[in-house]
């Protein structure tokens, strides 16, 4: 059995994060999160924010996460992935290496990320993405989530049961 | 369970990619070879050959290793990794995670390893390691085959008696 690829995006404070530390726990040893502000301090630190930097960005969050799908384990990509065509790059790859993909789209309304932005990022912050970098909302996600109205728990079912 | 991180380090043509291929036919599905000629093709394909340029490569690899081996799987790296200090770094990055590494030099005759380069660049290229390039003999690897006297299936036997 080949494992899984599955993507977290959405803007900054849709809960990428908290969503696939979760589901790493409930799905045990053979799981493992690839968080892009993690992956900015190692494998990626000699990129920043210009639109080719995000797109070398998932691109090497990809390789990873296909690496460890490849293994049969499943990769958890917390990551903001703005760009559309990123996103359909990393779905072909999967798919030419017969690992599955499952792409989930957090969202919730912008005065709710702002106000979980507690370091005010969202105002402060130079070629931010929601504020003035561009996120394009994926058109057809396996899973959308608005993480405003649903708990934690009811989106880690959801996500468990896509898989 | 976790998995494994396994370094196959030597001078170029000195069998690394051969071995890591056998290998991972033998460990099957769980297992995936990084192989530093092809991960400069995508992972690092941004990279070229100054030290500093060959210990981010390592690096790189090293990440993608310990995240397939995180999961359980086993990492069979394929590259030159020339530099003890980067072999030291990705040993330690090893145990932090808790994962087993084993390091195994390849080596062979210079008159072999020439001979075997049907490409000619031990003659050719410049910076080519072991011509003008430095290549800094492991001290203590946990094995250490030289393949112009071993065969191919006694070197597999031996990385899988070492796991």
């Amino acid at each position: 059995m080949r494992g899984r690829v599955v993507l977290l995006t959405g803007l900054p404070c849709s809960g990428k994060t908290a969503l696939s530390r979760r589901l790493a726990e409930r799905i045990g040893e053979r799981a493992c999160v690839l968080d892009g502000d993690e992956v900015r301090k190692t494998l990626c630190a000699d990129l920043g924010f210009t639109r080719e930097d995000r797109e070398t960005n998932l691109r090497r969050i990809g390789f990873v996460a296909r690496a460890v799908a490849r293994t049969c384990g499943t990769a958890l990509i917390a990551a903001i992935a703005p760009y559309a065509s990123s996103r359909t790059e990393l779905r072909a790859a999967c798919e030419a290496d017969a690992v599955r993909f499952v792409e989930v789209h957090l969202h919730a309304p912008m005065p709710v990320l702002v106000k979980r932005d507690v370091r005010g990022r969202y105002h402060n912050v130079p070629g931010f993405t929601g504020s003035d970098a561009p996120y394009e909302v994926p058109a057809s996600p396996e899973l959308r989530l608005d993480t405003s109205t649903l708990e934690l728990d009811v989106c880690v079912a959801a996500v468990e049961a896509v898989l």
